[in-house]
């Protein structure tokens, strides 16, 4: 798993928000490695309220990461 | 989903958290794609004190990046 | 909702924890436009711990936003 | 309350974490006013690992935002 | 446990991502030190959905830490 | 309680993680002063996994901060 990230800098923010999405899925599939029960719980977070909002914060954070990373993508302004 | 986000910048704090607000609402879709599902889920957080507190903590996540992005809109000051 | 937050910008640290506290607030209200359900959810949160603990936990993520915005009061001290 | 917090500025950071607790603290009484309330929810919370652990991470937030305000205190090192 | 973290700085992305996991994972043998009980907890959360992103969440924040010390990495973009 | 933190500089990323871990317990000890109930309590974190994972998030956010403030440990790279 060393080549899914040669870099966090991305050219618009919908990028970076992706990049952050996908941040926040690797972290699963490092804690849990097996796809079977990873599907069964994806199932269990993605219809509890709670849990989904939870997803949320973890994509936020990985955001103010990215975007950090990326100046704020100002350029683009 | 490549054009949601054209920039990070906004004229004023206001828009910010608007902007926040919809970083925060994304994160909801991408996890959960069905939007009938969704807004089951969403009446479930929405009058669910915790949940709605846990909503906010990622808007306020979401602003603090919107909010440095923007230099804090020191200029308007 | 565009002139309820003009600035980030004020002259103290205790005003800027009761900027805090708003944004907050307004974080509850877009997402349970409803205020009679807020009231009662309101109930809910401020008798209960975790919930009440929550809060703050929201109110201390933006109060490091405005704490940075206002380059901390450094010229307070 | 408007002299509670003179400044984020103190001397050591051992002062900055008084003042961390302070500022957690602080948010408690904002969302419930009512003192009698509040030592009730405080033995509650003060007797459940969740709970205590939930505050920790309060302070330990706003820790983060007075050590910036501090500069850390490096020049105490 | 003094050799175990040498440095924070590290060639790219996805060993950043690597040292933010095994930053989350240290914390929790510091606070459950008993190999055992670990083990079992280990299951627990690996198939509870909640735990499972509270752990993606412990994650981001360390990978923050990380990202920002290595200047994002920006020099490999 | 004034000595006990005489500053947030420390030599390596290892010994910062120590601190975040004293950070963390200290926290315990405001909020829950009373030794007895603590230990009751410890037993039940330590075997709950998701108060675990709990308190690894607050030692990341104290991780950060310590980090922060040793500018990453940068010379020791």
């Amino acid at each position: 798993m060393t080549d899914w990230l040669p870099s966090l800098i991305v050219k618009t923010p919908a990028e970076g928000y992706d990049l952050a999405v996908k941040l926040a899925r690797v972290a699963i599939k490092v804690t849990q490695p097996d796809a079977e029960v990873r599907d069964r719980l994806r199932s269990d977070y993605a219809e509890n309220a709670s849990a989904l909002v939870a997803v949320s914060q973890v994509i936020a954070t990985h955001f103010a990461t990215v975007s950090a990373a990326n100046n704020f993508w100002r350029g683009e302004a």
